[in-house]
């Protein structure tokens, strides 16, 4: 049979029996006219969208596409790959195919009568040779910096986005469970990571953590022993553990993890583009005292901050509180990373992406809103001996914050 | 002890002996000298790194870093996190720290008495903000674009790099002999692919496929079971099968995989950052007749490519010289995908990125050169059944080529 006929006829059915679900019309309209509003304010007339995320997050694909959208009319979606399955994917109703990039003045030209004065890009992601193609195809047009406005729109989340963070959390939910029948003494780090990310797969996880950046990496096997838990590398977090060569100096290592010390497993899970993100310890046998103690303190800090959340509350204010309240636990030198390379941040906004709005962090002075989501995670370091935390992600509702990583909190002894 | 003590005097032996091994500095001046040799012929004065693999081929670090390197003088690495590890990292003479990319100009000016009349980055992908920012750094230096240029430089592998490929290669035939013990009946396309990254990583595999593009992304799990095989999606892959959802819409899902149908496992593998890349069959019992031909046609169209690569071979003849042998073996209407959908390579070079040069394809007509590596692909696609091919990374030597993933080529039947 033909391939475009048996397409049309069987996928669909055949990816929402394995699991997929798409995008409803209302959610993307919702996204849209948000988006749209936001546009209007500031006058931009056109938002050409490039990235995948931003593309999936208006348009429910993430086949190979560029989005068109104007501030005061429908949406264009022109995909390179694969059309067919982009309108299933889709429930956008201008779903058309595109061989070049050449294509898209004309298309924008047929849906709008001109093309737009001024036009928005994602400026922030959009690669310099990338955007000088697009200069070309329109000269008359001024390209702006849409990025902050995306951004801005995507901080936001939906009950259904917040819904899907949640099964993102049920995996690494049934994940933590499963880690102390797959802990055994002897195993290294990286292959107690790579089981959990195997079990994690089994539940759909998408193996994948998308960050917004040119150079800066996330992955799921963040599994740091004992002394590797004190050091730090290039990536923004109080540890970055050994990891497994100079091209991947962060994360689990072919270590060996022993009894009693303190294991951190910083887990990563993602469904349907949705991440969530959380943080346990482990030990085999009784952890140190020590580090029973500093978790203890994590956890104190932890709820401080989840006890302080609600619309308005400034997301500096609470960083700044947690550095007290650390302090004041007798963990001054040693929160966040050790002194001289503390990070300056308790909290990353997280969604399709790893590091969306907001900030719990320094520099960051703005008030928290209903509906952001955030993953919370106080760390303590000891260098040259190990480090202990805790990380939720949550969600801010109408008068506090709901946990989307439900899971007990005490120290996994195996 | 204070930690940066502590790094000084501990940390090399430490990752020495997880296994880590650092860029020698013999293998550092001869890239940079390749790389002044190319700028010099074109003019470029001074080339300003950002982008982490191109960074870590110049200097044998990923530590959070920008490069300067003039066409005549010693190259500066300026590290914003972590100092202390890119010394013991990168066997270059001059690391410095840098808090803000605002201390760039007046470094460079210390190190060569004035600023380069122009300086080549990487436009290809350097987002345009921080272009913007780096244009203001410079208002008097022209920045021109230096992509193909370390594209080219890095083009030709070195024998410490190809010993690393065939390092990346050897993890690749553990698992795939580990696999036939994992294939379980009733066990999902993602699980499976989730188990043999499990044990990809006890060996040391860095989970991370890096592609040098926006949107482009790699990853371990492309299982692709029965007319999973058979589906085309948004990668420029003959076929990408269902996926997890719309927002990972390739690689395994959640389908479980049954006896008789072929297994495509298309499984890449990293260490040191540089990547293997292999394609191999599976059946539970006999797999249908229809595709042990089809696999047998990819087989002598593998035989074909390789027998046929030496330096000075073209690189799009090749590829059509595999079209004409498909269509003489009776699969023209599904060689490289189903009709209208077929990509036009057999062959992606490989090293620390996915896609580097050269490219086995239409429209690339330029002669192999001893030292290029690169993954040979032939697939064969059934729509709505499922597809076969077999994948091999390959090292261009001085008459002919060596094979990097060297494994048994039969289906592997349990």
């Amino acid at each position: 049979m033909e391939y475009v006929n048996w397409v049309r006829e069987q996928l669909g059915p055949l990816l929402r029996s394995v699991g997929f679900r798409f995008t409803p019309e209302q959610e993307l309209t919702k996204r849209l006219s948000g988006l749209r509003r936001a546009m209007d304010k500031i006058g931009m007339e056109a938002f050409l969208v490039v990235q995948k995320m931003d593309c999936y997050y208006l348009s429910g694909t993430t086949q190979d596409s560029i989005l068109f959208v104007p501030f005061d009319g429908k949406p264009l979606l022109m995909v390179r790959r694969e059309i067919e399955r982009a309108r299933i994917e889709s429930s956008l109703e201008d779903v058309v195919e595109i061989k070049s990039l050449r294509e898209l003045p004309s298309l924008i030209r047929d849906l709008r009568g001109r093309l737009p004065e001024n036009m928005g890009m994602e400026l922030d992601v959009l690669p310099v040779n990338d955007y000088l193609k697009y200069r070309k195809l329109f000269p008359e047009t001024a390209i702006t910096d849409a990025s902050m406005l995306i951004r801005d729109v995507r901080k936001i989340k939906s009950t259904y986005e917040i819904d899907l963070i949640k099964a993102a959390g049920h995996i690494g939910t049934k994940v933590y469970h499963e880690a102390v029948k797959i802990l055994k003494q002897g195993m290294t780090e990286i292959e107690f990571g790579g089981l959990l990310e195997a079990a994690a797969k089994k539940y759909g996880h998408e193996g994948l953590l998308r960050v917004r950046s040119l150079n800066y990496e996330a992955y799921t096997w963040h599994v740091l022993s004992g002394l590797s838990g004190g050091i730090v590398s290039q990536s923004d977090s109080p540890m970055g553990g050994l990891g497994l060569s100079p091209a991947f100096p962060v994360g689990g290592s072919l270590r060996p993890m022993k009894a009693h010390e303190p294991i951190l497993v910083d887990f990563g899970t993602c469904y349907h583009g949705y991440q969530a993100d959380q943080t346990r310890m482990f030990s085999m046998g009784r952890m140190v005292k020590k580090f029973i103690d500093a978790y203890g303190a994590c956890r104190e800090i932890h709820d401080a901050v989840l006890d302080s959340i609600r619309p308005g509350a400034d997301c500096e204010a609470l960083f700044r509180m947690t550095v007290r309240l650390a302090e004041k636990l007798g963990y001054r030198e040693s929160y966040l990373g050790p002194p001289g390379l503390q990070t300056r941040f308790i909290a990353h906004g997280i969604g399709l992406e790893l590091n969306e709005l907001p900030f719990l962090a320094r520099g960051q002075s703005y008030p928290l809103e209903e509906g952001m989501t955030f993953a919370v995670e106080p760390k303590i370091v000891f260098p040259g001996e190990g480090s202990v935390g805790i990380e939720n992600t949550v969600a801010v509702t109408r008068d506090g914050c709901e946990i989307l990583t439900p899971l007990e909190q005490d120290i996994f002894e195996v």
